[in-house]
């Protein structure tokens, strides 16, 4: 009946590790994961060969995987983002990877893992806390990271479950987020990674002058279009303007008195406040955007933990998305078709992630693009986004520095916005004024082989990412 | 996205209910339970025929059954127990059944939902409190009954799930058990039955002498005989005898000092006080046997709702009867093998229930029955039990009100016990002290028909029951 292992060798003995394998991992240590390179390094180590590895997204902490590409461990990777060094190796398409990088939003994998596209062999599910029947939560102990919602779906899709942990507790685990039913296996390792390194990249806030202008453009459009945001469910997106808006509505919230009923998405700080102030009804998190997150997700039963089924699997009718009725996301890119890329910049680096932009596009009522016009003298209202990530059908109003694009069928909120005094713009306008600033941005080159595919909610293929050529 | 149903009719039109469906309920309202009546009732109304019915538990309150076993509305029962005119008409065999009565454990029927034996067509879940997203609880509301273990796993496994309550919340609901991602509609009813009804039949407690010396003689074997009770896991199951003992069990940890690791089973107040005193670390809690413990399983985070896949399915290894220690479970009969009944009386009549027994003795490392030796003049200790539910191989003492019968495998306790002056007993001499004292019980007649299979957990047939013939 002994579940608990501090040999990771045995353990991959009794587990019956084999090549060939797809092993998953979830992100919700974001940069400051340990686990991959723990059962990574241990299975190059092994001689371990030929493994699919499929994670919820990949940091610049996992820049090491190159090496464990290189030396055969890994022949493919499944992820909704990538970046750093890992995601130039990619893009140069060195040869290593077997297989194209498969990119696929939150909602995509868990339909992916589920339905049998992508079944997973091993789940290794780092917790902060786990008892020694496999109960396993991330919402306690030194490295609590909040919501385990990946975690959880992976748990009950994996054939094998391990539960990767740095704080064995020896009775039943208190406030128990995946089950000992589920799990074959906990891993006690000396530390799963450093919760305080949470906070990276789309995580951290912004607060430049095009930010709060645009911020500010976003409250004045909940506040005049005539959208209705009393009692509305909400999802606010990553990304610094998003978190900024975030704040900015949290506080047109307390002035105005209206309530959001629920929101979604990486839940910060803000959120919990907004939550125990009573502005926002419930908050459903599937991923927390801050260690601190842990202590309300403990203590209120408000703010609940969902699994990534229930935020946004498309086979999931039931799943939270297709209730929103507002959602906020950000753009490297949005073309003058409503596309929007969050994948690679105009230079076709990885530098983003889908995350849940698709499922969240798709699923809300209301879905509004945050972004500035112009980033660092790059255009981002651009003909043709570099990479589709979610369609344009999917996107209804852009929101940038200079004021508020409407998709025609939105026309009704117009006359409201210029009433309002609030500068209403015309996509093609825009992108010709842009263009006429900046020039357009230098368009990637690409090569041959092809490194990624990027698919749809369903598992389509939507687009082919080639090797990119190295501009010096 | 509308899945709230106040007609019935248009329920069953929208989830497709058709002849011959297998449809399940659970017993957590036991007595007071109003929700099989209002299901069957429109199936009848609405001429649905061969319905196969699966519950958890049957009480005296689904009589009513009856009357659409004869109008041909049901035409199969499956439960873990069987009581009153129900149990009464089936024993007689009365020609309206098609199929035999098949008994399972809780953790045989949790098997055979999953594993593709009993399939649930349709899961009709109580619930005290759900929300417009179907997100649903036994923990709150006017009816709230405490754990609601039974209707998870009916929930991930049903094709599928409709949630019946009588308290529909429209924001999202606090402290959720069954999740929106499982469920396809939620029916609102004027009431789901009267939760006040919980405690019946075998959860009224006794506190006659024979019931005092028995529950005195655990004690006493607890303390005296050298098993190890500190740190140790423990179920306590329910019958008057077993719930008399778990009072006197919590005087005793009090007094001496040791500590429960953890308890499962029917959740009673008193087990709810041991928690919050202290004596018991954690409440493993898949049916909560008072309306009152709901308060508990809300505020206490040690406090566990658990399924029943986690409770007792012998297809599942880490479910929490693998990790029991010791067990004390009831007895309707015991036999000179040490084969145990709690399903009929000697009679043969239908007057018990399986429950959790058979999983409880198998996954115990220590099994304990206790029960008096004669019960109204009917010997509880016979040649051979009439339905035999639970074999003697799982079974490892008997405790009743003449002192303490050991397996000779436990023979190590017994000088312990000795010494302390305690009786310990054999099972044959005792089997003949009774056999002088009220001679043998009248056992029943049967005819040729099959009306019930007693099966065990893994779904071979145990035991077949014949149509009893009236004894006047």
């Amino acid at each position: 009946m002994n579940k608990v292992f501090t040999s990771i060798e045995k353990l991959f003995e009794r587990i019956d590790v084999r090549n060939g394998m797809r092993i998953s991992f979830h992100h919700h240590l974001r940069n400051g994961d340990l686990v991959v390179k723990h059962v990574v390094g241990a299975m190059s180590r092994l001689g371990i060969k030929n493994i699919k590895l499929s994670a919820t997204s990949l940091m610049p902490c996992h820049d090491f995987l190159i090496d464990f590409i290189r030396d055969g461990t890994i022949v493919s990777l499944e992820t909704s983002g990538l970046r750093g060094s890992l995601g130039e190796f990619v893009s140069r398409g060195e040869g290593y990877l077997e297989y194209p990088v498969i990119f696929r939003s939150h909602g995509g994998r868990a339909r992916a893992i589920s339905d049998g596209e992508a079944p997973v062999d091993i789940a290794f599910i780092a917790a902060s806390s786990a008892d020694i029947y496999g109960n396993a939560t991330g919402m306690s102990g030194l490295n609590s990271f909040g919501s385990i919602g990946y975690g959880i779906w992976e748990a009950q899709n994996a054939k094998k479950v391990v539960i990767v942990t740095d704080n064995l507790v020896q009775g039943v685990l208190e406030n128990i987020s995946i089950c000992q039913s589920q799990v074959d296996a906990i891993l006690v390792v000396p530390s799963i990674g450093d919760s305080s390194k949470l906070k990276f990249g789309a995580l951290v806030s912004k607060s430049d002058p095009i930010t709060k202008v645009i911020a500010r453009n976003v409250i004045a459009f909940l506040a005049k279009s005539g959208v209705d945001l009393d009692n509305a469910s909400i999802q606010l997106g990553s990304g610094g303007i998003s978190l900024e808006t975030t704040k900015y509505l949290i506080d047109y919230l307390k002035e105005s008195g209206k309530r959001i009923k629920f929101a979604i998405g990486g839940v910060t700080p803000e959120l919990v406040r907004a939550l125990e102030y009573g502005y926002i009804q419930s908050l459903l998190d599937v991923q927390s955007f801050d260690a601190s997150v842990s202590k309300s997700l403990l203590r209120n039963s408000r703010h609940h933990e969902i699994d990534v089924n229930t935020y946004a699997n498309p086979q999931n009718d039931s799943c939270a998305v297709n209730f929103l009725d507002i959602a906020i996301l950000s753009a490297l890119e949005i073309d003058v078709n409503w596309n929007v890329n969050v994948l690679t910049g105009s230079n076709g680096k990885f530098m983003g992630a889908i995350g849940g932009h698709q499922d969240v596009a798709e699923g809300s009522k209301l879905t509004i693009i945050v972004s500035p016009s112009i980033r660092e003298r790059i255009p981002v209202v651009v003909k043709e986004v570099t990479t589709r990530v979610t369609d344009g059908k999917y996107v209804d109003v852009w929101i940038n520095e200079r004021g508020i694009v409407l998709k025609e069928e939105h026309n009704v909120y117009k006359k409201n916005l210029i009433d309002a005094g609030i500068p209403v713009l015309d996509m093609e306008e825009i992108y010709k004024e842009v263009e006429k600033l900046v020039g357009h941005a230098q368009r990637p080159r690409y090569k041959e082989k092809v490194v990624a595919l990027v698919q749809d909610r369903t598992g389509c293929t939507k687009v082919k990412i080639n090797e990119r050529e190295v501009i010096k």
